[in-house]
């Protein structure tokens, strides 16, 4: 298993993410293949007394900024740490890649290098949303706008992944709306709501609201990628903000301290529940090999949580069951559109 | 004062909307007129002891129901609670609305019969976040989809709410988008962005994000209604899971029950900080008499706010502040475009 990580590109890099790397060199039996600048790599190594021997490093000059367009991965700065991530990923020199770099440019450079699997229209990004319950989102940003098709094979990928990576025998899908109506939503979410309603193999629960999600009204979530990133960020910001407030609270006067003493451990765990850190990273599924996006503001952690997310993935062979089902998906839509071609010729 | 109320169709009227209009009876100085089925009032009056003497009853045959289309109001059920109160306001016999029914048919209801201030291209449904600080989302579910020219009206309908409403004196608007940047969102979004940039009496911020917002980015946050119903579910629905997170773990053992006794008053006013019942309802922005939407499910105490907010609306004149904004913002557009015109003629 040799995992190739992209150290460049995100909030914290390459400080948090080589030494997400180490900790994850210590923890997973893999090879890690780093790929970045050498100098800052090895000024980390130093700062931080860390033994660069476990690592295979390959050196880049450029790095995908936050600001660069999409195209620049495989354009302007094709001498990318994440273009030659990408590329070593798709020769099969590396059965995973894991970055913290910027969204736009890893799903455009997935796309166009690494490629999609057989029958997807567009990859999607899945977020695993911070919940007491794992939910998935996707997409969760990469495509602003989506088409019905999409949001079907959203739902065969996202179920297939929740199946393999988390076990559920049949996870459930919901369709985000403002309502759980049949008439709720644009005409694209009416027409989306009807087909996945009568979609095989996907156990789909209908119309799903924001606040169910929460409550875990289902195990998948298909949306586009623009409210998909709204949702997200609207519970990852709560998440933070009621953390903080509850700290506040614990510190405000002695008695509080006290009480905080009493349920510290709980109160930790509580906090860990529902900290997006502890999730990994989101897989872009429809992707024929696995690559995994970690946070932009990634820490240590964080960041060794979505390598080991890699590995899982990897290991667990989640494209087969990913592929599996969008063959039958594909076969299934192309005698739809025969049918109805063949209809058209005898009428 | 006189406000008219709804007390049919919401989750749990009339029963909690009666008790929440004698609480108002008590604590405001108002004349109150309850609009709905006059058995079904007096029952609950006689349960909870209620002396309807205090109140005008009108009584209405029908209902118009959570499944209802929006047009019943004004169609099949003109005969509705719903419809016959918004006349009371139109007609000038009341100075305010209260209802906690169907958001369409009220959102149409009160187009139709109680009219938009002029200028108003479409109201809005504008809703108080349950954050730390009021922050008000429009749209926050009426508007599906939207145009560039509502975008820039929510700014300004709902910059002059705040001012009037909270006195703030130059409240921040932002748009909710899927990143910071210029380039961030659909072409709706990149356009809005530019236009809301350039206008004048607004204190724009720029685009906006889910957490951001959370964390109090800005006091107005202008979107579609379905992003806004979006986000605005997720943030209700984390603040409920989390509190009920919290309660769990307090009640989890003796140790957490003495921790939950000293930071006891402390925690309720966390959780009421966060609760939306504390909020009120929403008012429809861009309707020339005001018009409040209490949550559906509200209960006696959120009921009660709801009727509080439509008198203190109706006191504050708000509605005038809008309308002078409006004139100058339709004023300035018209000088646009007779410019462009003369450009064109000229060209």
């Amino acid at each position: 298993m040799v995992i190739v990580i992209d150290v460049m590109g995100g909030d914290n890099s390459p400080e948090e993410t080589v030494k997400g790397a180490y900790q994850a060199s210590l923890e997973y039996d893999a090879r890690f293949v780093l790929v970045g600048d050498k100098d800052q790599i090895e000024n980390v190594a130093k700062r931080n007394s860390i033994k660069l021997d476990r690592f295979e490093i390959v050196h880049t000059p450029t790095v995908i900024e936050m600001s660069d367009s999409p195209m620049a991965v495989v354009r302007a700065k094709s001498d990318s740490s994440m273009n030659i991530g990408l590329t070593m990923l798709s020769e099969g020199k590396a059965d995973a890649f894991v970055t913290t770099g910027n969204t736009g440019a890893l799903f455009t450079g997935a796309t166009l290098i690494v490629r999609k699997i057989k029958g997807v229209q567009r990859a999607a990004i899945a977020t695993v949303l911070p919940l007491s319950k794992p939910t998935l989102v996707l997409d969760a940003g990469a495509n602003i706008q989506v088409d019905v098709e999409s949001l079907e094979q959203f739902a065969i990928m996202g179920s297939a992944y929740m199946k393999q990576y988390y076990g559920i025998a049949s996870p459930t899908v919901g369709l985000l709306n403002n309502g759980v109506e049949d008439t709720k939503g644009t005409e694209l979410r009416i027409e989306a709501n009807k087909r996945l309603s009568a979609l095989d193999g996907i156990n789909y629960v209908g119309n799903v609201e924001g606040n169910s999600v929460v409550l875990g009204a289902c195990d998948v979530v298909v949306t586009d990628g623009f409210t998909g990133n709204i949702m997200l960020k609207s519970i990852e910001g709560m998440g933070k903000m009621l953390s903080g407030s509850l700290n506040e609270l614990f510190r405000s006067s002695p008695v509080s301290v006290l009480a905080y003493l009493l349920v510290k451990g709980k109160f930790k765990k509580f906090k860990k529940k529902f900290d997006s850190r502890e999730h990994g990273g989101a897989p872009l599924l429809g992707i024929s090999k696995p690559v995994i996006k970690a946070h932009g503001s990634s820490d240590a952690v964080a960041f060794k949580n979505a390598i080991g997310q890699a590995i899982f993935f990897a290991e667990h062979n989640i494209n087969e069951g990913i592929s599996e089902n969008m063959s039958v998906y594909t076969a299934k839509r192309k005698a739809e559109r025969a049918a109805k071609k063949a209809e058209q010729v005898t009428v």
